[in-house]
Order: C-alpha cells, then structure tokens, then sequence
C-alpha cells in the first residue's frame, strides 16, 4: 500500500485554491462584502491575512482602497504576485511572504483587516489567532473586520446509514475484526455533507465570536447545550455548524454553513455517538461541548462531549481529536 | 485561507486504508488470488511488503501459510498488530516496522511475496522498487510474485466540459485573470474517474512489467504510441489507466483500472493538452511519452508526452508533473 498522498500535495500547488475559489458562497460572500460597499473601501488601507491568490486583495482594490497589503506564508504567494501584475493592480495591492507575526509590513496602521480565516468546525486548523494579532497590533482603532461576527451551531442528527458505513464497516473487514480501527474513527469527527432532513432537534447555539473584542484564550470553551427534538426518531450522532457575518457593511452580509443552506467547501463536522439515543418529539438531550487545542499540538483540536438522552441517569462522555 | 490538510492528515491515520479496503475490485482481487489458492500457500512463507492493516497477511495466513511477516514503515502498523491478534493470527503472522531496505527480517527467504504496491499512473509514489528489492533479497529461487504482471495504457479522450471546468476556470475567476496557475493545473495530471464513452481511440498498451524480472532502471522509459480514433471527434486529453495480473494462481486472477471496468480508487489519470484536436473516424494520433523520476525529488514523476495529431507537421511537446 502506498501512501497516496497525491491530492495532499496537489492542493499545496493550486487546488485547495480551486476549491476555495469555486466554493462560490465563500467567496461570493466576500465579493459581495466588499464589492457592494465601496464607499467603506475607497481610499483606505487594507490587510489582508491570509491572501493565497490574492483574491479578495484585488477585491479591495477594486473597491477602491487606496493600498492593500496581502501576507500568506505559502508558496502560493509567488502565483498571487503575477496573478495581481496581470490584473493591473501591482500599484495597489502589496504581496509580503512570511509569518504576520515574525514579519515587518510596509504599513503600520489598517483602517480594514479582510480574512478568511476560518477552518472545519470553525476553529480547525483556523487562521483566526493571527487575524487577532493582527487586529491588536495593525488595526486603526474603529477600524474594520470582515467578517466580525462567528456563530458556531450544534444540533443531533439521525444517521444510522452513514454510521453504518463508517463506523460499524470495522466490525467486520472481509470477515476479520478490525474493532481498534472502529475506535479510532468514532473518535476522529467526521468533515462531510450531512441533508437537513436527518437533524432530529433544533439547533443550539454554542459559540457567540465577536471577533472585534475576542481574546484568543476565549477560542478555549466549555458550553453547555440543550437541544430539543422535533420529532421521534434515533439520534446516532451530533453536527456542528457555523454562520459568519459581515456586519461592517451597509446591509450585513451573511453566510451559514448549516445542512439547511447551500454547500460550501467547509461541509459540517459529524460527532458520531458510541450508542444510539431513542428520543420522542419534544425529548431535551443536553450536556456540554468543550473546544481546546491539544496540548501536545495546537493545532489538533479537542473535543469533549457529554451528553445526557432524556432517559440516562448518567451522562456519556466522548472525547474526539480533529487532528 | 487555512490549509484544510485535514483529510490528509485523517488518511495518515486511518482514511487511507478504508479507502483501500473499500475498494472491491482491489482487495477482491487479492483474497481471491490468494484464497482460492491455497495449495499455493499451504505450509510457506509469505512476505507482505507495505501490509498497511494487515488484510493481505492476514488472507496468506487463512491460506495456510505456515509464516507470514509483514512490514510497513507507517504508525498504521501498530493497529495492524492489533487487529493480528483480534483475529487469532499472532503466531503464524509476524509485523516488522521499518523500511525493508534497512530492516532485520526474521526469515531470510520467502516462498511467496506478496505485495499492493501500486500508485496512481501505477509508477507515481509506488512502492515497486522495494518489492523489487525484497524481490532479490528475499525471495528464493522460483518463488512467486503477487501479483507478477502489470500493463499500462493510453487512449485520447473528448473532455470538452470538464477541461472548461478544470482548465479553462482559471481564465476568468471572478473577473480575474488567473491564468498563471492555469499553466500549472494544465502541467498537473488529473487523477479522476472519466466515462468510458469518453474514450475516442482504441488504448494503446505503452508499457509491460513483468514484476518477476523487472529492473528499477526499466522503470525510467521511453514508450512510442498510436492512437487510432473509432469515430469523428475532438481530442482534449490523453488518459492514462492500468491492469494488474495474478498469474501464479492456477486460474490468473485479473483487474483493470480503465474507464471500461469498475472503479478503483486509483481512477484513471487525464493529461490535458493545450490544444483541442480534431479527429476523423480511422486518424491516427501517434506520439511518445517519457517517464522517468524526477531528478530533484525521485518521489515525483516527470511525464512528457509529444503527439501529433493527424494534420500536425510538428509534433507537440507537454511535460507533466505528478508531484
């Protein structure tokens, strides 16, 4: 077996960009911020963190800001460097290659910091720690964030076919017990598409991020839920979503990455349950999320669930890893 | 914009391998080579190079190997040796974790390799050149190879839409000119499943490996080809796919990744080229194409294919990376 890593590397070229480019919800959602409020833009200076290929840079620029400064690490800034000269716009924007925060930038002051920071369950792998610092160290006061506003969901859902497929597939591997394998994947959660006819509950609210006043020690919680079924059925795992908006902007832009609204490259994130709840309409399971990067690596993310059915005595705790 | 390696990383851990072994027509072909021949196996020695979870070991075992070792330099073997014992196999099978070029075995000489070595485009990021040097460290005089054949083809495809999609999408992104990664994406060969009524010629067998007397230096190679259209119409891509042969069983167990058989999770491999070319029904495309490591990183494959169309002087000359 090799490791076919192909698309690993692939996307380290150009196609992580392609999906992100074509996820035209991400990326609409930002055109539209920023295209459509040109008045907030003209003759600003901007930062943008995290520019892969530049794209909303020259958004920025379109939207008439007076200079724009675009920081990414990734080699994939050589191509937004031409990208940028070939669309006329190597006067405006200003491409520095490095980390934000070992860097020095041709600016020192931002009237707009733009990112799109976010990552699987919001916080994955995110950028947001940089955009923080950068917010504390470059933005102008009353200065403005797109987005400012991050609103993490969860919800239960009844998924017996999928669980199937993934989870309980290691009982039996062409007739051997591959069972520590099931382990392993019912702890790691699942990034996929889930359809809004398998929610069983409504959603919760678990994370409120304002990302004008949020700390970086805010990013590691712990939030109670109660999420209230809408009809009878099993719940064989819970679903974390998130919203973002951009209230900046004359009239707020927003967008959901919930399983009731368009796809985008972010999915929603599945927690898989080691047993099946039975739960009748109006039947409350509740418990507490806790988020936290993992000590050892912070960039693997922790997650803890604790969940009471509406017949437990005892709540069922599940630590997962997104790593 | 984070760099969502997220799956990348998850098939390091276990994704991988549910792939594999989801994969039917793959792991089929093994057990029925394997299981269906157990006068083959009855009381020898198998060694498994790259045994990833450990399936292929573990039907050598249910085969009547009297001892089987496998090795993997991957952390999947820790659950390998896990799942080894759940399903009683821990006398007859013995995993070693290390690179076979450097490792101890504990048996000199094997009855019996067996090995799923093969990468995308077969050759891209394979494991062959370790088989074939257990192969001639290993494996006793007469003793057999599973698999021991492996055959690459080519054909040309009509792909108006999806080159559109892939190729042509970096013209105009969102009004911008991002044609500088639409030189790479066109550099990169794709990796996707295509329809077999896609297909415009007749394949063209480009390279035979013979595993039992293949040498690593066979593998770099110049192949001619002639591609003969079966009907009127455009060229936009060449395809790549591969069969693989198991002719030391009593009854040759066979599988073919082409866009005519069923699909495996290596796909077929498209090599989009610059121009569109128009064929009648009997026009011959001929060409070559060259394959060989990538000096810098043996890892990669330089691919070059010239090809001149039936009404070209000149012949065309695209290289491709697989990295």
């Amino acid at each position: 077996m090799t490791s076919r890593d192909y698309y690993a590397d692939s996307y380290a070229h150009f196609g992580i960009h392609e999906e992100m480019l074509k996820d035209t919800v991400r990326t609409g959602a930002y055109r539209n911020a920023i295209l459509n409020n040109p008045n907030l833009f003209k003759g600003k200076t901007v930062l943008d963190v995290g520019c892969g290929t530049g794209i909303l840079s020259m958004f920025a620029a379109k939207a008439g800001a007076k200079h724009v400064v675009g920081i990414d690490m990734s080699n994939i800034i050589d191509q937004a460097q031409k990208i940028i000269k070939a669309n006329g716009f190597a006067d405006v924007i200003t491409l520095v290659k490095g980390k934000l925060e070992e860097v020095e930038l041709p600016i020192k002051e931002f009237d707009i910091i733009v990112s799109e920071w976010m990552g699987y369950f919001l916080l994955y792998e995110s950028m947001l720690d940089t955009v923080l610092v950068a917010r504390d160290k470059y933005l102008k006061p009353g200065g403005l964030l797109f987005p400012d506003e991050a609103t993490l969901y969860l919800a239960a859902i009844e998924d017996m076919e999928y669980k199937e497929e993934k989870i309980n597939f290691w009982d039996n591997v062409y007739g051997f017990d591959y069972s520590c394998i099931k382990d392993l994947a019912l702890r790691e959660p699942l990034v996929d598409t889930v359809e809004l006819k398998a929610v069983v509950t409504d959603p919760c609210l678990i994370k409120h991020v304002n990302i004008n006043t949020v700390k970086k020690e805010d990013l590691t919680f712990i939030a109670p839920f109660t999420l209230k079924a809408t009809r009878d059925d099993y719940v064989h795992a819970f679903l974390a979503w998130f919203d973002i908006s951009f209230n900046g902007c004359r009239v707020p832009v927003r967008f959901s990455t919930g399983p009731h609204a368009k796809y985008t490259h972010w999915k929603q994130t599945v927690f898989y349950t080691p047993d099946t709840l039975a739960v009748a309409s109006s039947d409350e399971v509740s418990g507490e999320l806790s988020c936290a990067p993992n000590a050892r690596n912070p960039r693997d993310l922790d997650i803890t669930i604790s969940y009471k059915g509406p017949t437990d005595v005892q709540p069922m705790t599940v630590q997962y890893k997104m790593s």
